[in-house]
């Protein structure tokens, strides 16, 4: 890595001079993906068009306009495969409950969420995604033009589906039944009105096959089909649903919703923890991305997918948090270590996942799920989507290996800068698109209002 | 949770005038214990003995020399059930390779390190465990009059050993088989030199049954109980040594040094990943203590330990990191919420295991382990063994259970001020005994000799 107390490089007799529309990073350990490192070099951008147009040894000393990055790494920006962001309002909320009571607390105090408390929930979750390295999350939950507005101002990429269910309570305030075919309606309307906007892509958005009946799935595959939307939805997250299914359709909630015709569809789907025979298979098409998200799978007790499996079959894997409530955080460096740790040992094989292919699926992986061609790599002609962090603290010592660096001791607060698709959003550890200060005291109030209204029942 | 922007607490009108020697932290939300917690709590200690004089509501404001900490947390300081600090040295070297192999390439960084270069672990060690809240540990390592000297100059608790061995590679500098003798004569020299010190505890060490023959065991045991001296060894950490021991014994490790002796003695075992029947009851007995490791255990691909067995056989139960080499950090908060998460991941059950729980491990049940006469929790009577967290960041909003923050969403990076035996030794995130910058630079140098030495070969 490079050394913060080496003199500043030299400019070469014959320096290029760099047009104003090109920012640079300078002196950096640079990872442009997991396994590949550049100590002291330089990684520059359009800050129009957002394209990384050069990528190598430092060409010169940084002017005022760029950044100094010595003792530095920069690495492609991490995207959040699946969340709810505005269930931040719920952080540390019944935390250690059976799932079922688990799920109508959830659903008690969602219900009570307004259209302003979701908006606050979200912005405080951008701010935390923001800090910790995300420039991007594909979620679940109500949207509609002025959630997807502050995603926009926020400089992240988002792809977002506003869920819907047909029966049951779900564990949060997506659509009930009877506004569900408005939703629905909702999507491509959204979708064309957010068209222009390369970093928002709209989805519909199906709870889970237990909550959602077979027409309805039915009519969301032909729905996404038709005006070539995507479509999200939980699968086979519990062995008890799986079970379920098996009882109530005799095949696998992958296998039922195939049946449907949803893996015929751009289809993401969260979880996948316990496939049946010939699952797999559909997993892999594709047209299809999975975001596995171990922290909450632990915490809620579903359990450990099978990633190693996964990644052996081609399945296209993101990294996700899911939402606070069950993780209690969106820091995308807790993910990625526990995925990589927890597989080691069920499998009692320090072999089974390396945290490089975890940071690989928190960025290629999830770059992929985001559906806006994205590749999640730092090469000339893609997206600058990149974070730089402090390699300078004691987690980082002695240092050398970028890529042990982030897989097993980084975490979310080493995060000094984001830049988005060329544009910086984080600098020096503070938000620039968001104000953090007033998420927090937003939420915050909000919160103490739910929770009063919970307990004066 | 107390709220920052509040006014400051008016003074009583028969306001208490405390004594210079009374050190007050005021305002703060106090966890005594997991499962209890004070909003707007004032705590203040003895600064000479260490002593806790007072816990309870605020008795007037803050005077300059107390601390003003409302908007944060006040918790029992954490300590690390096992750890080899000095292997800080080795951070990131050689993450993802098979068991045998990682042992080698480990023995072949250690043999190449110094007296000085095992100083300058250590100090990095403590300067990463202080600045994130753990204010004593239990190590195996490489110990002797100046190391031991460099954790008095802390301010930190230790239960150090000098490990031995008697054949194999370990996987760090213990000594040799011929040196064995004479490190086993040094332990109650050292125990006799620092006597009056309460905050150092020696112990004999002993690798492990698969390095230590029986009779270096039995001798190891007879020694301790002769002398009153405690004893520290790694047992059951992998399946494959619970094999070999079948083989070789006709008993699990655990009955075989039990056999021997050890189980009669002041006991303090790392791992028991996997117990055989029988081996709960010994880990049960009261003058036995356990370190569950669980990130090591998870990255070294040896397991998961049945923990909430041990818990309800009345196992006294502490939390380690063990060494950087396979965590790759020494934040006991990532320990705390990994190991909660793990076992509700194994038993597909979210009630398996709690984070107050593991917390509870990591404080009351560490304390016990240190041997020095500590309860782990805040109360009158007690020491000052104390951490202060910011309350007011992203992952504490909103905020109000302190419990659920502390165990699953802080992170060592929001601990401000830690406090041991009454002494403050981190104020505003600045260790005040141990030069922080120094210690990184001084690793940073010793590491590139080394690695320059192996890479010459
Ligand atoms: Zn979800
Ligand atoms: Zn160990």
């Amino acid at each position: 890595m490079s050394d913060p107390m080496q003199p500043a490089p030299e400019p070469s007799p014959s320096a290029v001079r760099f047009p104003d529309h090109v920012r640079r990073i300078v002196g950096a350990t640079i990872v442009p993906e997991p396994g590949i490192q550049l100590d002291d070099a330089e990684i520059a951008f359009h800050t129009g068009t957002g394209v990384i147009d050069y990528l190598g040894p430092v060409r010169g000393p940084a002017r005022p306009e760029d950044l100094d990055a010595r003792g530095r790494i920069v690495a492609p920006g991490l995207v959040n495969g699946h969340t709810h962001s505005s269930m931040t309002m719920l952080r540390g909320w019944c935390d250690d409950l059976p799932l079922d009571l688990w799920l109508a607390q959830m659903r008690r105090f969602e219900v009570r969420m307004t259209a302003a408390d979701i908006r606050a929930g979200l912005r405080l979750a951008m701010v935390e995604m923001l800090r910790s390295g995300t420039i991007g999350f594909v979620d679940m939950f109500s949207w509609n033009t002025e959630l997807l507005g502050d995603v926009v101002d926020s400089g992240m990429r988002v792809r977002a589906s506003p869920g819907v269910f047909g029966y049951g309570a779900v564990a949060f305030p997506m659509a009930e039944p009877e506004a569900g075919g408005v939703v629905l309606d909702e999507v491509p309307a959204l979708a064309a009105e957010f068209a222009g906007e390369a970093r928002i892509t709209m989805d519909y958005g199906l709870h889970a096959p237990y909550t959602c009946p077979p027409d309805l799935i039915a009519d969301v595959a032909r729905r996404a089909i038709d005006r070539d939307l995507g479509v999200q939805i939980h699968l086979s997250e519990t062995r008890r649903e799986v079970a379920q299914s098996l009882t109530d359709h005799g095949m696998s909630p992958i296998a039922h919703v195939a049946g449907l015709g949803l893996f015929d569809t751009r289809l993401h789907v969260a979880h996948a923890v316990h496939p049946e025979p010939g699952d797999i298979d559909l997993l892999a098409r594709p047209n299809v991305t999975v975001s596995h998200n171990p922290v909450s799978n632990l915490k809620l007790g579903a359990g450990i997918a099978p990633v190693p499996e996964y990644l052996a079959a081609g399945v296209t894997l993101g990294l996700g948090t899911d939402s606070v409530a069950s993780n209690n955080t969106l820091d995308m460096f807790e993910e990625i270590k526990t995925g990589a740790l927890v597989q080691r040992g069920l499998h009692t094989d320090p072999l089974a996942l390396s945290a490089p292919a975890v940071l690989s699926m928190a960025t290629r992986g999830g770059a992929r799920s985001l559906s806006q061609g994205l590749s999640g790599r730092l090469a000339v002609g893609e997206q600058a989507d990149l974070i730089v962090l402090d390699a300078s603290g004691i987690t980082a010592s002695p240092n050398g290996d970028a890529g042990s660096f982030l897989g097993y001791a980084a975490r979310g607060t080493d995060v000094t800068d984001v830049v988005i698709a060329g544009r910086q959003v984080v600098a020096d550890r503070v938000v620039l698109t968001v104000d953090e200060e007033a998420a927090r005291l937003d939420v915050r109030e909000r919160v103490t209002r739910v929770r009063g209204e919970l307990d004066a029942r």
